[in-house]
């Protein structure tokens, strides 16, 4: 029997369902309808367009069309879903002509991802690209944003946010001789990880020209007579005009499509799924941004992230062919290179293990990213975090220079945290070491002999360093 | 009550049995004697001071004395233990001015590593640094090598062996200015990985300006008329003289002293341990090159490592002192820099899979370091063996230029393997993603997907490429 499968959405989680379910099944019939004309294409990407590292945007597409096409699958650009209609199983459409349509479907995928969080910003609703303020989530943002700058004369440029998108488009706009500030309300930027790590990363965009006001909540935007946009920012940290606004507060699940047909929504307002990606909406599958994330040591959050929607829509794609695959969990694993520096953490912050109801406690170090003899070392710091009664690891931070080998140390860690193990256990990993590239205990694991010493004593020591190259960092 | 411990050998494995003996027992007595001056020295930097990376030899110290002092090791160079008096609980040991003593002990960790293995050349033994041969393996063959290359003026060597030891000279020697070719026997560079990655390696030394001849055992060095070193080869491939000749043939466990006091040997001629460094002879216990390995796939077999060398010890200094620590095992990680490209493996080649009773396939991929659009992509040539039966990961090899993480992907394989995941199972983890270092799923997930589509084909499918990144690699 030939099943047909429809996806709703041509991002990262609707793309991996639709191939991976080409895959096991080459006789599905499956059409992935595309809300704009940009099918597979990485959001991730965008900044270093905006920058100019990639000249093309066209480049940002994971597959092109011609590749969707090869694999089987149909896809339907242009096309907005409306509605799902569960019990007859199709769903209405409206094609690039404005026209609609009933798609019929044995199994439905949906995967809408999520859209930009609009902060409580008096006159920004009032306010869009013509007059210089900007979101940015997809292409056709994209396109708006690279138009404006090179139609205005942008000579200085707000964003606001400072996490990962607020940070990466700072680079960008710096890249591109702007002179950029960057306004966020919290006290410190990429709150992803800890307050001294943040720092680090603040410390970089300044030394490469980026104003950074933390504390700064941007409260209101308005047009200047010379078409300017005047900010203004609670507590007063900010009363000036810029060419362009960018706003970059991170993102809400994009539901309503899946509420509307009768789905639960749980953590962040996201659409509640199990591990088989099942919405509980019989044939009705989501997968991405617009679900709850299932986290391996928190349970049920909302974490969207690309890595975690091409896992889930894989899910989703395999089961909706008869599979029996499961969404293994996240970690909560992530990255961002910002100038020289990469910022990686995975697993979880220490409020955010109180609150999973474990007693965490942090050891920082700064370890060599190699054997000091050897030149070009560089200190990474590391925090990690941990549980005080067992042992167990919970969670690690990164912060280093690019080129040293950051991402992928956060990677071991993320892979012990995967299996459960405790900070202790690192040390029995078979890691690699030539003295360019590392030391006979890496940086990882000697981060977290670190950690030992200061929380689990042996009980007749006093604590003496394994190595010189880890030395215990005086937090500030 | 106060514990003597006494440890013999002052590199990897005694250096950290007696560090962690003092750490868990501040009131051990940890006494070390080093049979040469230099305790604590990292071996494997000594390329890089020939090279002239490390302009000071005295930097290729782990740490100094005074640092071993302040961690309250009593350290006794230029001490060798000539006989261990079992029943009698004392080691005989000669000094620096000749005179000998007994030394007692309540624990003794033997740490006597290895030496190197003197490969059948006719000629070899009775030639010697004066003449311009050399061994390498101790800081005083690098003093007389460096030496060498001071004294005499230098204009072309040959090293003999391909291994870590002779790449990484080859690559020293040609820093220094100096017309270098490296012969071996094998058809390939490298056995530590299999040929198709060999030649890779061997191409980029080729690059550099070394002379590579494969199939070419030396078997012959004569001193000339004009005191340069002639040599033959097997076959006749090599009938010339050099001003100097670096012979790095591998090691042999250096068990002597053991073996006298009654230990038994086993793969490799090592001395046979338990998971706790237990000889067998009481209250002596063993680590490092000396011993036997046990390794996670293959059970127990000998596979020197300073890695290794560094957790055996630890293990063995913990119980001394009334520990109960184990050594998890080896899963055999290595990884070495050849001038701008970077070899790792982790777990087993094919041929060693199938001699520890499983059946082992294997796919070659080619995969970018991260998203192709994104400046400066350099593909990785990923090598996966898993088990055509159940799918358990065996293996990982990766080739590399410098500078895209290879190292440390290397090591999330490593991670991998010490859990026994199958290749399958690698998509589950949750790495991380940004698009200057990595790809959604990222190069390490690819190949292993890349295995997956070869070996386990779904039930109905025709394989479809997942991500067009990933590409099947024609292998020579």
């Amino acid at each position: 029997m030939t099943r047909r499968l429809l996806v709703i959405g041509g991002s990262d989680a609707g793309i991996s369902a639709a191939l991976r379910a080409r895959e096991l099944d080459p006789s599905a019939q499956v059409t992935v309808v595309v809300a704009d004309a940009y099918a597979n294409f990485s959001i991730c990407g965008i900044p270093y367009h905006v920058s100019g590292d990639v000249p093309r945007w066209q480049s940002l597409a994971h597959r092109t069309a011609a590749d969707l096409e090869a694999a089987g699958l149909t896809v339907r650009p242009s096309t907005r879903a409306t509605a799902i209609d569960v019990p007859g199983r199709c769903v209405a459409v409206t094609g690039p002509d404005g026209g609609t349509e009933l798609l019929p479907y044995d199994e439905l995928v949906v995967g809408t991802g999520a859209r930009p969080a609009l902060p409580a910003i008096t006159g920004l609703a009032d306010l869009g690209p013509a007059d210089g303020v900007h979101l940015l989530h997809t292409i056709d943002d994209t396109h708006a944003l690279v138009a404006g700058l090179q139609e205005r004369r942008v000579r200085s440029a707000l964003v606001v946010g400072a996490g990962y998108i607020g940070v990466e488009m700072a680079e960008a706009l710096v890249a591109r001789g702007i002179a950029t500030t960057v306004a966020q309300r919290p006290a410190e930027v990429l709150t992803t990880v800890d307050p001294g790590l943040g720092a680090l990363v603040r410390a970089e965009m300044a030394a490469h020209g980026v104003e950074v006001l933390t504390g700064t909540g941007v409260t209101g935007l308005t047009r200047t007579a010379d078409g300017r946009i005047a900010a203004t920012a609670g507590g007063g940290g900010l009363d000036r005009s810029f060419d362009l606004v960018l706003v970059a507060s991170g993102v809400r699940p994009d539901v309503d499509l899946l509420v509307d047909a009768g789905a639960r929504t749980g953590a962040g307002g996201a659409v509640v799924v199990d591990e088989t990606m099942a919405t509980g909406l019989p044939h009705v599958r989501a997968a991405g941004d617009c679900v709850v994330t299932h986290h391996r040591l928190l349970g049920t959050t909302y974490l969207p992230l690309g890595t975690t929607a091409h896992k889930q829509g894989r899910v989703a794609g395999a089961n909706a062919v008869g599979g029996d695959a499961r969404f293994a969990g996240s970690v909560g694993t992530q990255v961002v290179k910002v100038f020289g520096l990469v910022a990686a953490r995975t697993g979880l912050l220490a409020h955010e293990a109180v609150a999973a109801g474990f007693r965490p406690v942090t050891t920082e170090t700064l370890v060599d990213d190699h054997k000091a003899y050897y030149p070009g070392a560089r200190p990474i710091t590391i925090r990690i975090t941990a549980d005080a009664g067992t042992g167990r690891l919970l969670g690690a931070q990164l912060v280093g220079r690019l080129g040293s080998e950051v991402a992928k140390r956060a990677d071991v860690y993320a892979t012990a945290l995967f299996h459960g193990m405790t900070v202790e256990g690192m040390a029995d990993l078979d890691l690699t070491y030539t003295p360019p590239l590392g030391s006979p205990w890496d940086a990882v694991q000697m981060a977290a002999q670190a950690w030992t010493r200061e929380h689990r004593p042996a009980p007749t020591t006093r604590s003496t360093p394994a190595d010189p190259a880890a030395r215990p960092r005086r937090t500030p």
